[in-house]
């Protein structure tokens, strides 16, 4: 993700020789990776690049831009926030905060995670100690498991020693330099919980409105055009990467149709939970509308091409 | 489509602050539509916008950067341009003709097509008066259809009139503006010809290698970000127009497994006969091997979730 930021860092600094300058900081150089929607909102950094889902204690409805359980892809999350009233929405509530964010990448959808055996149905999630962190975390935790919420640092040694007995992580790419094939080989790819993770570049209001509308629309442009970079990225970088994993006697399982019923079940209560808030409710429809509208084209579309040509020539 | 270069246009002037100054024309106004190439190569015109497999005569490897039947979706292209190879092929090839290309928009999947009956086997292609351009329609033909080359402006007039069987064209949005849904009920969403066709911004390379690196930057930036905004577009407007043209009686039918059979084995067919070039054996080879590593990951991640989300959700 950090190669996401820098592309962004790096775009903006070339596209406008130099004019504006992006200084960016890895977690923890200048403040803290959850201190940074603060730190931002209060000017004391001009902005940040990371996923808002973290930020839900600011306000719910950070989710519908970010990524919910069961939400959208990648592709129609881009239909949603250019063309079917996402930006408006994004708009109405950054600007609550003194923000002002723009879609900036995205990692694909991320794998169901690695556990320590098959999971044969939803029965087998009571008292599984699971790292899953936010909403996705709270659905696992309506199944029964024990939702553990460590450190990305922490988590290779807690599955190596027996503390968890599993871990979602990001996708093929990062889970392979995580390690976790040297220590279990279930590995289920298919996830409810983060199908199309949205990564914003999100600006202080009034550093945004001192640019010149140049400089606006590089940033703009510089987001825009990062999305699908960094999408392609993973895409590139998780079918090599699931490769080299599968020819490492890794298994690559799909979650049979029972437990995603209860995934499902349960999300559903997980996402209603915040909507006697106006925005979050209104986030809620105008997302859920736009992904129907979507799905129903893309299923009968893109979806009836792919089971065919892979069929015939995959 | 023309959205998409007004897009780039824009963007472009806007991020130079009228350094780098666009000035649009439409197909006829400086040059034909099937002249851009030509104009550009000799430095007539400094960049066109637009799908190059209109410029097979010139050179076959450029079905790659546009589209093959049964070839790559707006994703797997951008995974293949942008981080697996895709790239440096392009520049080798364009470079040839003097020009410098961007990925700059896509239509997304184009649909199978509007018949004037059901289409039950491979069988009922014999004979039938189809319009579709480019490989598609020689892969139609080699099922026997008598395939027909009609301008734009002629298609609806020759379908209402029976002088044609049946048409493709683009998707809902664009389909439902020409009107077929007026003449005949039969519509296949999902078509083989053209999953995922991808539109170019070439440059002048003189022209380009003209640019400082900051304006270099936003030309490639600019079409960067258009690809993603020209693919979501479609997407939005596909799927609003999808629900209009069902609602009006519009039959969304699926061609069946031994069609796609046929479709498949002429395509075969099709793709091959250029495999004497070395540039488009060399382009054919990174291709497909990308395709199919892009298809393994996707059809186990985004593939399996969107079953599932859509079984559930939808």
């Amino acid at each position: 993700m950090h190669d996401s930021a820098q592309y962004c860092a790096d775009m903006i600094t070339a596209m406008t020789d130099g004019q504006v300058t992006v200084d960016l900081k890895a977690a923890g150089e200048l403040v803290g990776a959850f201190e940074v929607f603060d730190a931002v909102a209060a000017g004391q950094a001009d902005m940040y690049h990371g996923v808002d889902y973290y930020f839900l204690g600011q306000h719910p409805a950070f989710s519908f831009f970010s990524q919910i359980p069961f939400g959208m892809t990648f592709m129609e999350y881009s239909n949603w926030i250019n063309h079917d009233g996402g930006d408006v929405l994004a708009d109405e509530l950054y600007s609550i905060f003194g923000l002002k964010a723009f879609s900036a990448g995205n990692t694909g959808p991320q794998s169901g995670g690695w556990f320590a055996k098959e999971m044969n149905g939803p029965e087998d999630f009571q008292g599984l100690r699971f790292r899953m962190p936010g909403q996705g975390g709270q659905v696992m935790g309506k199944l029964g498991a024990s939702v553990q919420n460590l450190p990305g640092a922490e988590v290779y040694q807690a599955l190596a020693s027996g503390a968890i007995d599993g871990t979602e992580w990001i996708g093929p790419w990062a889970d392979e330099t995580a390690g976790f094939q040297e220590i279990t080989k279930f590995y289920y790819t298919a996830g409810f919980h983060e199908p199309g993770p949205n990564l914003n570049l999100v600006l202080n209001l009034d550093v945004y409105e001192s640019l010149t509308p140049a400089q606006q629309s590089i940033v703009q442009n510089a987001s825009r055009a990062s999305s699908i970079w960094t999408m392609s990225l993973f895409m590139a970088r998780n079918a090599a990467a699931l490769s080299r994993l599968q020819a490492g006697g890794v298994q690559v399982l799909e979650f049979a149709d029972p437990i995603w019923d209860a995934f499902s079940a349960a999300a559903d209560e997980v996402v209603a939970e915040a909507l006697g808030d106006p925005i979050y409710a209104k986030c809620h429809e105008s997302y859920f509308a736009s992904m129907r509208s979507s799905a129903q084209w893309s299923s009968i579309s893109e979806g009836a091409y792919l089971a065919q040509r892979n069929r015939l020539k995959a």
